[in-house]
């Protein structure tokens, strides 16, 4: 049986392929690896069925399942099952070991240098926005997420990668990046959009994006 | 030669551990590994031979020498290193695959999941202090926190850890809970608490504390 990983039934990106399913839709087409989907309402994200998979009510999870030998294995942190699908599978890590040390010191750094600052930034527009002090803070917010955007475009420069041939780090940054595309911020960073826009023609992107908006164009009600 | 991190040379926890270095320090006396520190003032490490290192201009790094057949290596996330220490040596990994890779999953749980929301509230009270709104926004940063507190103090129940023998998952998760020790807001889980001690309690995290408290305590001005 191939692995079975959970996503929103009903985004709330509205199928652009923000959610952090997509980042594993998108290592298991560049590994070439069949997997299964289950879609979650947010209510079925809060039951214990699922908090048994996910302590924190969140999608994705990972499941497979266990052979004669080995138990099956639940994962639910994207960039823990980014590199379990690259730990098993080709194409997604180098096989000299320095380079494939750097390659997932990228993943960490999409994951806990860029992602936060992001995510807060796109939080306080969810709860924030009604308050007297948005605008202030807003401000703040993105002057920080542009300090690292900036670090960050200093550092991969003309580099097509940010170390060497396409790897499971750039599959984390692009995906990352992507949560604030077409956003005056990123707009500032040439080199960067170039290198979201070479991580999203990647035949293995495309597949991944297609497949997720499929799942959220199938669980639209009608006429929406 | 032993492996280089960095850390700071006044480090702005006052000698309690909580910078990211800690981790690394933990993990070499967990694996049974020499290595060597070199301290960074403020102004040092957003200068060019730093940020060659470390592209975001802070500390750690890990840099090991090459040997005749493989390059030298230079690492700058704290749980990419982790990850690169525990693969190189014993003592922070499972042997079995399935439970390798959920140790792992543990690592980014601290990362992605816990870390953000602590550092944001952290953050606030720096930059946000002397705001009007600070009263609340910190209530909203609390709740955030608490939410992400409950749902792991119901996971680790009365495990001594996260699962089954310690490993890198606990050693990542102790140093992001000890970022609000003594705060109320971690009072409230007398599992976590014992949890964070249980880490504390092991020689090789006393040995860790030690010596950044021993880099911190040197470092300071005479009569300080």
């Amino acid at each position: 049986m191939p692995p079975v990983i959970t996503g929103f039934a009903h985004s709330p990106d509205r199928g652009r392929g923000h959610a952090r399913d997509m980042r594993l839709r998108w290592a298991f087409e560049e590994a070439g690896v069949d997997y299964d989907v289950r879609l979650l309402s947010f209510a079925q994200m809060k039951e214990p069925a699922h908090l048994a998979l996910h302590p924190f009510g969140q999608i994705p999870t990972y499941e497979e399942d266990g052979t004669g030998e080995e138990e099956g294995l639940t994962l639910f942190e994207s960039g823990a099952i980014v590199l379990h699908i690259a730990e098993r599978h080709g194409g997604l890590l180098p096989e000299e070991a320095g380079a494939r040390a750097r390659a997932i010191n990228w993943v960490f750094a999409a994951l806990n240098t860029m992602e936060p600052p992001i995510v807060e930034r796109e939080a306080a527009g969810y709860t924030e926005r009604e308050k007297s002090w948005y605008g202030e803070r807003l401000a703040m917010l993105d002057a920080r997420v542009d300090q690292r955007l900036g670090e960050l475009s200093r550092r991969l420069g003309e580099a097509d990668w940010l170390d060497g041939a396409f790897s499971a780090g750039d599959l984390m940054m692009v995906s990352v990046l992507r949560r604030i595309e077409g956003s005056a911020l990123l707009a500032r960073y040439p080199n960067l959009t170039a290198y979201i826009a070479r991580g999203q023609a990647r035949p293995a992107y495309q597949r991944a994006f297609d497949a997720q908006r499929a799942a959220f164009e199938a669980a639209r009600p009608d006429g929406a």
